[in-house]
């Protein structure tokens, strides 16, 4: 059984009590007590050496990434991220340098979006070294952003450019708080998540969120990042830049749907105010389930597929 | 350097915001925004394979040791948890049922205690199984128990037993969770933390946080568990009962000071309330630092020294 599917079946098994309107399943829980006029967010992840990074990668860059996972979450809640914890585990032989890197890059995105580090465990792992964060953050009442709310029609939106993110981008990647909170106050966004396992397998995350709608992508509207380009042309065994942009994990950018009549208000509002990021209208949703790419040859099915970092 | 000290020094640089009213070095953080009446408490810990438990480990009793210590730290704030996640690193080639199991244990406990899970996420993880929980509670606004806030001349009180953990009790502890509760509503309790690194450990811990007073504790009244003693007897090299009670780890019992004139009030109403779990003043804080044991033979000095688990 694939891991993914195990989580699926324990989910409707789970605890739950009066405090949870979004358990498991969305990009984060929301949870209350939260204030009068907020509710609670809660995301937890983890990284780990071999797998989301390599030992001989920056550990400043590595701080910077086990942080920003979660705060990319945050981000496609239209949320505000608040107060994180780290766990660490440590190699029997680590070095402290590689430690305090670590948390100054941790800290470096921290400080950046107001975050403020709360708490700091230690634990022995004797292989490899892993950090999990979790962080706590907060959504204006009754305006979080979920998976679910898409409607057949609804236009698809993706930030940014996609594929190629091993070049670099999965270590530098910049969270998008700022978007993701003005989309969600545009009320605008019907739903939302953030790329973390390539456009096609979250695409079906989505859509499996929204009763089984399906989509309709233009492949010569993908944002194809120039990493992507560069790297099929460099890389031995590297994926085709239109295959990289669907299929490779770890962009995070926001990728949302929103109602037709509201698509170009919303793309030149975009444009008036974050003129250097791109946005781009990719295709829409469907009453027919499934993933289809239009291109020159026609439409062609796309399986929705898991992103699988370096194992 | 140990990491101990290599956390300690990171944590003077941490990020901050206005938002943090007990940040690391607490038993849990503290947070806004709360609600008008309470105030928002967070928590992360981990449990790694041949290090908190073994391979062979019942994995339902793994799944409620991974929480426990969440909740123990919980109860230690006077606090009510609300809501957990979960990250699990599986090896490769993990059994399924075993994850089903660990569910299965940690949901249980948490149902118990009204405890929520609302996220899982599953990482790879090589060599061993690790499971991180985060835990989101709440405390009425004002009312948390620090570990700081104790007073010279202090009685300083213990709940249950201490000592041989192994023997079962790391796996199967009661989260202090009712008592905490009620210790705090007492307002009677000066400081409080739960016992993780054993009680000179952590009595050094509560020390540190209250501008290095020192502790006089009476031999003869530590409540030392049968398991201490039947392990004394019966596993070669095991700790002498009265060690074992001082130095094991794991007892996941409260440790809090209150002022003499309410000790003997405080002690007879818990009587009342919590008739089965014994509490017992084991001493007092002094002005003199560091930690001395009145025995038979005199005062005897004892080291603060970390609880370290299997490894």
């Amino acid at each position: 059984m694939k891991e993914f599917d195990l989580i699926a079946r324990l989910i409707p098994s789970l605890p739950t009590n009066v405090s949870v309107v979004q358990g498991a399943g969305d990009d984060c829980a929301i949870v209350e007590p939260g204030s009068p006029l907020t509710q609670t967010l809660l995301k937890v992840d983890a990284v780990v050496e071999g797998i989301h990074f390599l030992p001989e990668t920056d550990p400043v860059r590595v701080g910077h990434k086990a942080l920003g996972r979660c705060l990319s979450d945050v981000a496609a809640m239209g949320g505000i991220p608040v107060a994180g914890l780290v766990t660490l585990g440590l190699p029997s032989n680590h070095d402290p340098e590689r430690i305090r890197h670590l948390y100054e890059g941790l800290g470096r995105l921290a400080t950046r979006h107001g975050v403020a580090i709360v708490g700091g465990e230690t634990t022995t792992s004797p292989e490899r070294l892993w950090i999990s964060v979790s962080l706590m953050g907060f959504v204006p009442r009754g305006k979080a952003v979920l998976r679910s709310g898409g409607c057949e029609g609804d236009a698809v939106f993706v930030t940014g450019e996609l594929g190629g993110s091993l070049a670099g981008k999965h270590l530098d990647f910049e969270p998008r708080l700022e978007q993701g909170r003005w989309l969600a106050e545009s009320g605008r966004v019907h739903a939302m998540l953030d790329l973390s396992d390539g456009l096609a397998g979250d695409l079906g995350h989505l859509l499996a969120a929204n009763g089984g709608l399906g989509a309709e992508l233009m492949a010569t509207s993908l944002p194809i990042s120039r990493a992507a380009i560069q790297r099929a042309r460099e890389v031995p065994g590297a994926r085709p830049p239109r295959a990289a942009a669907l299929m490779d994990g770890e962009d995070f950018e926001l990728l949302f749907t929103t109602s037709p009549k509201d698509a170009v208000p919303l793309l030149n509002a975009w444009k008036a105010r974050f003129p250097d990021l791109r946005l781009t209208c990719i295709g829409r949703l469907t009453r027919e389930p499934g993933i289809r790419l239009r291109t020159e040859q026609g439409l062609q099915v796309i399986p929705p597929r898991a992103y699988e970092h370096f194992a």
